[in-house]
């Protein structure tokens, strides 16, 4: 064994680190499947703050990269492996501790994000943020890529709920930021300047969330149109006269694929579908959601169905939430993740669908409407190479419409090495630099997650 | 006229330069009346991003300190002048443009608070960061500080508002940073970086700031105890059960001098008073009320009042916001910002009534107790040395105990020049550090507000 390894071995606990290409295999990408990942040096399985600070150390000694890993289901490439590199894991750091008194729970990273929502839950309080991979997905993840999901449209992104941290830097040090405390503005706000930083500045080894007391039970509305101008133009109407809990879209083939997967009765002939809930008190959530009915039939819906059955409507959020999954069974997916402010949410799917018929390939969309963030599903085979080759013009071209749009190449799973290369036309120079600059401040020599967002 | 203040002159619209003593005398200090405030070389009224950009390219190139300016309401010192340097005051740039779709505002720094909320207000939107100079403190002042205020402990802080900005940095680069979507992860978070750097990284000229739908009406409850333990056991029993709107808190000596002021008929025998409200929509605002009432009662509390009447609750919330003049009547102030986490707010309460007895001083305390900042209004006169010194030495000790309980030094008014040589301990060495490496990076000539903070 590599003699840098076997002293990497040394300051670590017994079985903490891999280095059987069998064993590692499995941790050399996330879900994004980048092909061109690399084959490590070795995986760590840190157990604690120490065993974090220990690799990095070592790691700044020898100048290994190291790509800090939570639980895998990242869709940008952002724990993508490179050669010769460390793999930091940190899914067996998995404490909690909840505070119902501060409304608050420190967090090591490898929970998932379920895990944290059921923790507090316990004590009658709630940690919003919920991608929809929140049954796999770690929170030192969602730290990572400032996760969004699908309540952000009323309760915000992950930074939102992130209070305070410990963090390793690039040299070992460990350092503590914020707290328990709601206000805190002692000295430059580093608290959020990590969260979102795809594992290139450090590495989270606990976190402080602000946690709110328990959602009251939601009302659900599902409605069709007919085009996709009248949905969002139902969209746009239900913004500008409300805050709902979840305003969510589907289009035409991601409604026929979750209903091959599920048989649960959509209107396959529809050309899109909103969920939308309301989780105001009481009577109060089913005004709303009578109010956003409405908006839906005065933008032509073609059925609107409501509900304040908790069960029945979270079988809606259930199939928009599978949305990935069951359009995945239509061949291999480019996921992308472009958002646009919300006036330009008509214009944005309007020209998705565009360019799906310029390069002739699927691409389904499902989207946060509610703020602007949307999914499109790019279809491929690997093994058609023309279409592969469509696929990912599509790709570029989607990203460039959102930034022709004002918006955004990513709102939710971070920038990771897919999106790498769009990253600059969307920043401009002046910014890019000025990201280089912090990277260079924070990783000096350059060893965390090299390769990717900048 | 020195040379380079020609040139200065030259590279701004007419009347933007003031360098006649008399005319930048009041631009030597913001409301923390630092004695040790220097005479500025010339103050810059700057009138657009590019008079910022020219003073920043001009200061760089000539190495002359830059003092960025708000509204001059701060209490900590961060906009006090420098001998030889320039004021910049944004206070001439106030455009608003408010978006009813998207929910979002782009707005100059220039703007008061208060102008912010009535001019989203008229769109039937909020925006909640209020703290109590509301009507006479800028927007721009306010991300600067990352200012709090009342409705924080349910609405959060200014940077929870920020979604985007434009800035220009050091060398004169403006460079936009976010934009009006909810969810953007496209690179480091630089837009919450500024928010709450003092001016100390780069000069706001354009903020985008997120609304939200206009607050409900609140009801309001107000109740009195005997004892400062009585009073914070009521809020950490309503914070457990609920999140109010507003959770404020007023010592003995706030009272009296608030009764002094106004003649309201508090009751000037109570040790403490709790002002509470709730915004639940329609009937659900009394039902919080009403519980709250009950946990104020077996919380030993003398007297129970509550109204569902917004002026008579508004006039409450006034009283409470006056606290700072109505002390002010009874000598100088030291202004303290102190947070606690909400579990330690009793302790850092009687910690600060046990300084006051230590060190023979009058310190009246008010809090925005639901979120754990308090503020602490140290009582001294400036021709007594002997009571000035010991004020001095409380208003230190304030801060190490809320250092030693794990609160911070400043919650939100910012550490300028007042809190900084207590920076050192509250941060850590290694978090100190990590805290210039950044203001290094982002401006390393250190010509943006030198002494403040770092």
């Amino acid at each position: 064994m590599d003699s840098r390894l076997t002293e990497l071995v040394g300051l670590l606990p017994d079985h903490s680190v891999l280095t059987e290409p069998d064993m590692t295999a499995g941790y050399r990408q996330d879900w994004a499947k980048d092909p061109s990942a690399g084959t490590p040096l070795a995986v760590v399985r840190a157990t604690c703050t120490e065993d974090v600070q220990a690799t990095l150390r070592w790691a700044s000694t020898h100048r290994v990269p190291v790509v800090p890993r939570g639980a895998g289901s990242g869709l940008s490439g952002g724990a993508t492996a490179v050669d010769g590199g460390i793999v930091l894991t940190t899914e067996r750091m998995r404490a909690i501790t909840v505070d119902p008194v501060t409304h608050t729970a420190v967090v090591q990273p490898g929970l998932l994000n379920a895990e944290v929502k059921a923790a507090v839950a316990e004590h009658g309080l709630w940690y919003p943020p919920d991608p929809s991979s929140f049954e796999i997905c770690s929170i030192g993840g969602n730290i990572a890529t400032n996760a969004g999901g699908l309540c952000c449209v009323k309760y915000g992104v992950t930074t939102d709920y992130v209070l305070g941290m410990q963090v390793v830097l690039a040299d070992g040090t460990a350092v503590r930021l914020g707290g328990p405390r709601l206000k805190d503005v002692a000295g430059l706000s580093l608290t959020k300047l990590f969260v979102g930083s795809e594992g290139t500045l450090g590495v989270v080894t606990e976190v402080t969330l602000r946690l709110i007391p328990a959602q009251s039970a939601c009302a659900t509305l599902v409605a069709t149109f007919d085009s996709l101008a009248d949905a969002t133009g139902a969209v746009l109407g239900i913004t500008q006269k409300m805050r709902p809990a979840m305003l969510e879209f589907m289009d035409h083939t991601s409604i026929g694929a979750v209903e091959d997967a599920t048989r649960m009765g959509l209107d396959r002939s529809a050309q899109a579908m909103l969920i939308a809930r309301s989780d105001a008190p009481g009577e109060h959530a089913g005004h709303e959601i009578l109010e956003m009915g409405d908006i839906c039939r005065s933008n032509n819906a073609t059925e609107v169905f409501s509900t304040d059955d908790v069960d029945e409507g979270e079988a809606f959020c259930a199939a928009r939430r599978m949305a990935f999954d069951a359009v995945g069974r239509l061949g291999s997916l480019l996921l992308e993740d472009v958002g646009a402010p919300l006036t330009q949410l008509p214009a944005l799917v309007d020209g998705i669908a565009q360019i799906a018929e310029r390069r002739d390939v699927t691409i389904a969309v499902v989207a946060h409407a509610g703020d602007g963030n949307t999914h499109p599903l790019i279809v491929f085979d690997p093994d058609d190479a023309e279409l592969t080759e469509r696929a990912h013009l599509a790709f570029g071209e989607v990203m460039d419409l959102a930034i022709t749009l004002g918006g955004t190449i990513t709102g939710e799973h971070g920038v990771g090495r897919l999106k790498k290369a769009w990253l600059p036309d969307y920043l401009g120079p002046d910014v890019l630099e000025l990201n280089r600059r912090i990277k260079a401040a924070l990783d000096p020599e350059g060893i965390l997650n090299p390769g990717a967002v900048l």
